[in-house]
């Protein structure tokens, strides 16, 4: 087995002068994306599994998410166009059965959007979707495994650990914003720190029904900024200054208010992949794969499983070493077992490589074994995905 | 002016154990959806130019490629379900003309198409579009403009310098390949570099009609093979294996081949900003932006301004310090004068990061000092962008 | 005023040896296309009342319903794609305020649906709309009325009383059918009348969830003939012979069983204006205009107002002269005002011409007069359009 | 057989005091529609028949088109917004081969505009479809096929002999006008018979590009005028007014002036079986069937089949009795083979139905003999449909 463990030239994030740090929340129009196409895998998963005893094939990583038209106002609004999304993908169809596709995408985008949006009545989005019987060639990959499946690409995934101080106050500011109640679930923050000093710009959806007044918005406003200044205390002894909706426009009457708590309800646009990385974070300090985890099969496709592996094994080596900060990447070849990867590569800061050398092998042994549970973990819903 | 200059923890890229490259051709079908966002972008921003004496809001970042249908033999193939391109996003209206946003939309896709992949016959794809109108508050951060647009967002560019042998090499091979008559403009190649061997797996979309039989595939792929080996040699004096195909699966009569050129036609889908960056890279092992440049407006959109402008610095760097690696990262705030960047963060190895101060402050003013020819740029169709 | 009188060439229908008379339920594709766009027309006519005080111009007489695709068995049943329906047509946009089209259109289906077919759930169907604003000159015909609109188009409207034995009855008989527990809206009845015996063919599409086995659906198919024959007598005394569902196959298992109470949702596509005309039915043997009353704007379309206008001289006559059999068509002239059609051509069978001639003229200038009163029919629903 | 021949109440139609017929001219968004769907009818019975030797079910009589948005002045134009047309229904899917349903469509509806309608350039108009397997139960009515086909429902034919002389006037003028080099192809006429006076209204869409200015337009309305006076004599000895294009307003400047020949480029809608009836006429005076006739299979459809044997059966009898006039109406019976009508009525004025019995009994049994041909008429394209 190819494991590389390399003394990692940089500093470990905490350390270095400057970092910026993004996340879109639940309700941004990317995560929306990510999150129902990772709901109709996991459910086609589900399917083949029941009805034929295995995971067949399919890729439903790609959606689009239109934006669509509202008026509001201080206590209320109304659709005037509602969002469409649109589905795409190959999965497999199964011979003897009614095709199910349709009805299981649509299924999958109306319970998440139940489920996570509540603000989101069901006049507000057209769901549409545009799936096809994947390729012969690829479903094969799928279908033939014996043991450990067979790699879909020659592909990648890449994770570090332990998370910065500011990635983790961005994972956490999230919830504390959404528990205000005028607040809906499209929360995009940015955070920039610059040495000591970590200024968050936050984008918080108002829903207007919840919020009669321009009173009502200010004064949740300045509370949601302390909030996140109190909570902030959790994660960081630095200085954070957390501003909220820095767009709005006063003079012009401009607030950050929505019907649904979704920007896209008035024009922002999403897709799939566009958006957070696996971890939940953009993070452009970072090594980050361009694969889009949401969608892709948790049987065959590295782009979904690798990125979850170099998780797992980074993870895990910081349990074992405090110090350490860790980035792992896992290279695939294409049919080759997804349990034997090309390479797996560490690059670790804190600790010496060496060190930690015999606890990689061990550790990504152990994951890489642990293949089949980290299917089940996806058919359980188990795993961030954006 | 803020510009931070540090020394970079990593080594220049040349020197590290293990690098990953990957770039998608011309004919793949997220770059197909990037360079016709773009053309959009561009082809809007002229008319918006010529009808109001400025660029207009508009914002056509998004698309999504739905692959199609076709049945391909050695020397031919026909459609059966042609693919459907659907173009998405924002852009002005001007209130006294008719609407064009249709059909210039469709124009572009057009344009692009002929112009880019002439194997794909009209009947091959199926264009589509959802635009709308942008929302009023982002319109006048560009309608408003006076002197130097400001920033439509809190984000970010980054760029490296200079490019790596392998990501040369990466870039030069597209067109090596490109040049056998009997392949497409569907050209995956993805380098992976381990020490001084350079592994080259390349995934060239064969076009039926020129392939009249096996024969042809096979001798072309040995071709192919050897003349990347060959070209190879101008770019590196490692060792480098190059491999065509291997997908195919001779023994169930499977091989690489399209009616069109491009994967997409038989079930490949494409989206906007899922493959390769601004310098037409994908490079896990560097720092990115998610941010798609394709499709943005180039007068406030930092996630396309910032990306070229830190190449530019970047590049210029390197031109007066070529010993130095440098990665360049500029951050905007949101409705500042976008040559007024919250940071700009030069990281720099190969030379100590005090020699290269002082210019580093020169290059990013000049650079800042150059959005309109920036601007231009764009207009005129450039810069690449995927 | 042209009012042309004429004796009848052709006996009254209830004398002529054959007779066939055909009505597609209120669940049939076909009709549901017509309600819907005419609840469409409805909204909009209310809305630019409240909005200008008078009814702008629109079109919106086209839509396509595209069937969709269940699994259902006794007792129960799932959706595996939903039907999809496509609104289509032209209105007026209000120029200061929000386009609210598309709002309309889905909130004119989706309340449609729900009160007049509650067994279709709203994951069945996917509603849809292609609305764009009127071509100028069109519009200028219904904005610029003073008094009496002028007409949109040269058209004819044609309408005929009394309803023949047969017709009365077609009509009573699909509330008789739909009255049964088991059965949906969606019934299609076709009446051949050969001297004194009438054939009712009636296609009665079950709902799977209140049919739980074969039994119940053999028992109530024979419920129906009788309950039918029993209420027939109330309409004619000639012998009329029922038979509910001919097209099961009970050797193959099939019967015609739905989930949703509509054929549409496996397979029958509908339009707007292909089933029953303005009278509820459609009757070959008849005069009847191909125009489609639903959909039309109210103020100007003669396709839409002359039809209710025919049958209102048509009864009003044979009110008056109850052994007349009356036809009646009325012909406008594209920019006359439509209470000055170029010709009012009454046929008159059982009494003569001459002697209906003095009441024809009264009649038809009193109708034409009432037009405001017409239009306010339309606005409150009032007039049956399929 | 039931063959039932009656005299005929009403008049000849030449000696009425009133008659009213329309035509649709093959660029009519309407007619549009009705001759793509019947071309993909076609191909699909083409396409069956060479790959199983016989005719599978499908049912594609529905289909939408969207009108679009185009600019025009004297001399050009230019599309803003394409039109688009979307055919829908069923058809039988081949089970070992792959799904040609898509391409078919598109290619029918391609090259019969490129064929009929050669102003309309491709960016005009963007053609999709909506397409699904049939349902079981009337496939089978199709497939099981021994001898005579079985009717795939309770439906009836509608057809009348001979044309009155409006009605072969009405015909004759599409083709004078037509004629005129300034004029596209969607050419309405609407006839207007009151006595010996014949009014046509015609609207003719002028093509831009070839109406270089006001003074062609004029000039053409007044020769095509003219032109239409002259053809009429052939018809006629009646007196024929002809007024070309009378909702012009050239006090605004409006004329009927268009980029691509058809009023669908700016507004008009159209769908299957809206317009001209099977005899390319619109005759609300005539019986006349509701069913389109394009795009039912040609094998079982009686709404079809019947139509064109009812014209067959008229149109025979007619040249052996040249002073009758013959309305025939064929009934079918669901299930029964279609050479088994339920009844064949025929009503003769002109001649004693006494005479003309023994005459319609041989016609009708050798029309219904005919049915190979009449089906291998429709492969071959040979019957007119709208």
């Amino acid at each position: 087995m190819n494991v590389l463990v390399t003394d990692a030239g940089w500093e470990p994030m905490n350390q270095r002068p400057m970092e910026m740090v993004e996340r879109k929340g639940l309700g941004h129009p990317d995560t929306i994306c990510d999150c129902i196409a990772e709901e109709l895998s996991r459910r086609l998963s589900c399917y083949y599994l029941e009805q034929c005893g295995r995971i067949l094939h399919h890729n439903v990583d790609k959606a689009l998410l239109v934006g669509g038209q509202t008026e509001v106002w201080f206590g209320g609004g109304r659709v005037l166009e509602p969002m469409r999304l649109v589905l795409s993908g190959r999965a497999t169809v199964l011979p003897d059965a009614p095709c199910v596709l349709g009805e299981m995408a649509l299924a999958a985008a109306r319970d998440w959007l139940h489920a996570n949006l509540p603000d989101l009545p069901d006049e507000a989005i057209n769901v549409d979707y545009l799936l096809r019987p994947g390729s012969a060639e690829l479903r094969d990959l799928v279908e033939n495994e014996a043991s450990a499946p067979r790699a879909n690409d020659t592909s990648l995934g890449v994770a570090h650990a332990p998370l910065s101080e500011t990635e983790r106050l961005v994972l956490a500011v999230e919830e504390t914003v959404a528990s205000f109640g005028p607040v809906g679930r499209d929360i995009k923050i940015m955070a920039l720190r610059r040495n000591d000093r970590i200024d968050l710009t936050i984008a918080a959806a108002f829903v207007a029904s919840r919020t009669p007044d321009l009173e009502t918005y200010t004064t949740t406003k300045a509370q949601i900024e302390a909030a996140v200044s109190q909570v902030a205390q959790q994660f960081t002894s630095r200085e954070v200054v957390a501003r909220v909706n820095c767009g709005d426009l006063p003079a012009k009457g401009r607030y950050y208010l929505t019907l649904t708590g979704t920007s896209a309800e008035a024009g922002d646009d999403g897709q799939v992949g566009r958006g957070n990385r696996a971890n939940g974070l953009i993070t452009p300090f970072r090594p980050m794969s361009i694969e889009a985890v949401a969608g892709k099969n948790p049987v065959s496709h590295i782009g979904k499983i690798y990125n979850v592996m170099a998780q797992r094994i980074a993870d895990r080596l910081v349990e074992q070493f405090p110090q350490a900060e860790v980035v792992c990447y896992m290279l695939s070849q294409i049919g080759a077992p997804i349990t034997e990867p090309v390479m797996v590569h560490l690059e670790v800061a804190g600790v010496p490589a060496k060190a930690v050398e015999g606890a990689a092998r061990q550790v990504t042994a152990e994951v890489l074994d642990s293949w089949r549970e980290i299917q089940r973990g996806f058919l359980a819903g188990s795993f961030r995905v954006a």
